[in-house]
């Protein structure tokens, strides 16, 4: 199934492993991030629709056309309990391709969300359904039903490579993928990050600085800071 | 009265019906939009001061110079209550239009709201006093009153031609122009477009798909859709 | 100490007179830059990360390089009770330079705030832990501590000059800077203004036209304005 | 003909006085803007695609949604020699909705150039061929031909408003727009404000200052403005 | 070897047939897009960086961090004769990554051009050696050699996923990206579409309709496209 | 003399040297940058309004308010041979503040050109004139003359900051500020770059790679680049 491949619908993908998934939706988007090394953010135009929501699943793809939602209902279809659902455009278009009535079918499928490089719309009714939402617009316009895309294959999505069963992370810091085949190793990863996390909060707070915690002095000297009064 | 004609206030003007405006009141804005046929949406940079901000009512229309918002006290004296006045630009500008004191006149004189190609500032007060902007920025930049623009002609507010007279409807989703003349068929067309959708709402709900509530599996496969494992 | 040389702190710096950053953080940003002769605003792309953050407080300043926040942990030690982080960039980045950890740390030192044109990340947390943040973006991107900046020169921010020891002041309509020498004078002339606000806005809400009430009618007709039917 | 109406072709509309268009076409985008009243621009976005296009002439107007350029073959029929092809999209879009064979349909039938608020493609030929484009961008992603727009309707293009026949004028500075009705009025006003340029730019070269020339020292000293050395 | 691996180099990488892409060197960008079936491009911000650039070639891919070009020295000792480097970044940045120096050697190794989702400077002398660079931006401002990315991984550059060994091309239309395994059919797609333009562009220019030469009319009536005076 | 200080005009301004203005002339702005240390540029959007512009002189700097390029005139009077106007706007504008005229009366002053974070029109003009100038935006649109600025004062342009005296340096790679008083350093630091860089230029055009050049193999090892086949 290669990138951007027109007219195609698979039916059969290998989703990430669902312990896995429970482990990394404990997590912040900034943690995961950071336990991927740094990788796999989207870009930070994409923002919910309402303020906190969030979001972890596995993915399925969609390809559109710009001003065109026909996949949508095709993608529908290939939803699972715990599916994301990742849109990507064939070039930029802030349409509305989601509304409450594909909510309404995503939500009976057993969607965790959408994540889509376009518009939405019936921002209202979303936020009262609590169907999480990360879009790069919301717009009224209506799409078409004229051309078709594909589903469940590889697509850019906001900059980042999504394959179909790959996890996505959402929440007010952004949204990340992190591989199917990198679940189990991004959630210890996290994890350790986090244990690790909550000592430094506990120093900080108590006013130990990050200088000295961190022993930045000396490189800090050794680069060449100069303090001067 | 041209689009454009600078120096002119015109005080006798034709608002759309008060019946159809109290019908229309009752749609979001994209069902409006898909009951005008798709067209009439201002750009999508328009956004509310505070969540959940809607609005409906007749346009009072104003041009005004990039940072000068002279006009915008010649407009308050043409507000009706109904009204929402409707402020263009000629030029981009970000600038702080109106704020709290220009809220407090317009609410006095019965405006429903402001929608503004352009920027406002006092956006705690105007939430406090509940009084609905939408524009398409914030700032706190102050403006002069220097140059003479224009009350009551044909504007273009954020890529929308606004006739004086003509219905705004303005929620989460957007700002649509409804053209004084079809306020009635679009109030009806809307009424229909929503009796219909409870229903497709209810069959989604309960896990019929779009597919095929909307027979698409048949053109879907004419068009060449190919379905893998 | 001149703008953007690289690779000092400076340790000592003259804070406005905290009696008078009392006076001035009554004001609302519109007010103060009014007060302040229509100057001294950030660009309007500078968004508090939660509805309601204001922060008011004097200056102290970091440069940081794209991606890199290495001089974030320098300028923690620098920061007295009542001081606002002012953090630049020397080229657009949106990358996550801030997060709970230095903000713990930052509050643990008696910080009201940070402004950054740059990105932060956490956004939940220092949301739950209320501590202000205005920001160009919202990002989960991490950043990287190699590179020197400096703490405590001048620099500019969101394209307004910042002094070491200047008022910042922000709310939901911006961010506004005061040179530490102006404090006093003006948050005089911001009480000035807000007293003459108050009867105005009275004037107002019982119908008074600013047509009237600033004497408009006679310097409109003379520069032209016509009233048609 | 109401704005936005979709489905129509107009084919009789009244063109702007050919000699008046031929005398337009001797000024330069800002003297005819000037002789406006400073109205009627399209927003600066708008570029030729090649250094030094300039095209004037009457606008017939074709309205297309994103990603479909289907009524592009519709309004080549509409072309009369010595129009000017207004391109305007129900929504953003950046596609590449004209390319070498419409611009050499386009050019057999007479047109002047062509002003698009969406992209073009094939810039090389367009090039090599000269005919002039106007647009928001360029683009090789190709179009569909699914929907219905309309065919010299009203339209906003670019943040202004084109009646079909209204005369268009594109050069370095930017697109302008003359209403039919105004043309003539407009030559005049150019032709005397050019007039007048002539001696000032004579003046200025010899090394008279604006602020003489002009008399504004008295109203700058007035106004409160301070020389200090 | 996945997606935004750090810290890697690979060596051997299977490049696009050489006689497949001199055949594809010798469409337009426009042109390849639609033999790809209207997929593939670059966003449009990507642009020739002087008049009349453009390059073909198979990809060497980099990955870097935001102001740090490190791995561009990385990237050039795997150059071969007829590489184009194709750098992407791992977040938003336009600092100026490559200049004459890198170009230089580049050049040196054989490479055909540049194609960086970032900016780029010494654009006078990259122009006198006309070597191809499509940019995001053009900046002055340097960059560190602090942090490690990746060589000759998949990597998302300006909205288009590369892998090492796909086919670049780009000219005033843009960049498309062809997989390595599509270049030979990709090709005589093209070559297809083009011998069939000739004859249509014969046509159009002879004055023929493309309502007519496509048989628009019916399908457009059957969709209710009216015609009135 | 204060930021931002509004009704001023400074008469005696320091000027940088001659000899080093004259020296600096002879670089390109990514040269002087690094010069300096990697900062004093202005943001990327300034670009010349025709290819090969470029200039070098001395700063006498304006402050206007949107849309109003009164000042302009005032600050025509402070320029002396070999000086650079540099123009700031209190708040974003993109209107044309200069033109032909304006130009006319700059050049009979001595002027070198002119950098303007706003907007600048007759470009055509300009072009045949050969006047140099760097701007945000071209715009036709007309501005009025009524609101006071400042001439002299320090202002923020395009983000930097720019004291009267500076040097301005601008070319295809943007805008460089050179404080007056590091005028002669930032030249030798310039040139000693230079003279290294031809050594530099040699080598990789030789094939040399910088990995070999920079020493750089060992600290990538370091930092745990791996290779693999």
């Amino acid at each position: 199934m290669s990138i951007n491949q027109i007219g195609i619908v698979k039916r059969n993908i290998v989703r990430a492993d669902k312990g896995a998934v429970e482990r990394l939706a404990r997590f912040g988007v900034a943690t995961v991030h950071e336990a991927m090394g740094r990788v796999g953010l989207m870009k930070t135009y994409m923002r919910p629709i309402y303020a906190g929501a969030h979001l972890c699943g596995t993915a399925v793809t969609v390809l559109m056309h710009p001003g065109d939602n026909w996949m949508m209902h095709v993608v529908a279809e290939q939803i699972q309990p715990g599916d994301v659902v990742v849109a990507a455009v064939t070039s930029e278009s802030t349409d509305g391709f989601f509304g409450d009535l594909l909510a309404t079918s995503f939500k009976a499928r057993g969607a965790k969300g959408l994540v889509i490089d376009g518009g939405v719309r019936d921002v209202k009714d979303l936020t009262a359904m609590q169907f999480p939402v990360f879009s790069k617009a919301i717009s009224a316009k209506g799409t078409i039903k004229a051309t078709l895309g594909s589903v469940n294959i590889p697509v850019v999505c906001a900059g980042a490579l999504v394959n179909p069963g790959d996890v996505i992370l959402a929440d007010d810091d952004g949204v990340v993928v992190v591989p199917a085949a990198l679940t189990l190793q991004t959630a210890e990863a996290a994890q350790a990050r986090e244990s690790n996390e909550g000592d430094k909060r506990r120093k900080l707070a108590d006013g130990v600085l990050g200088l000295d915690m961190y022993n930045m002095r000396e490189p800090l000297a050794r680069a060449g800071l100069k303090y001067i009064d």
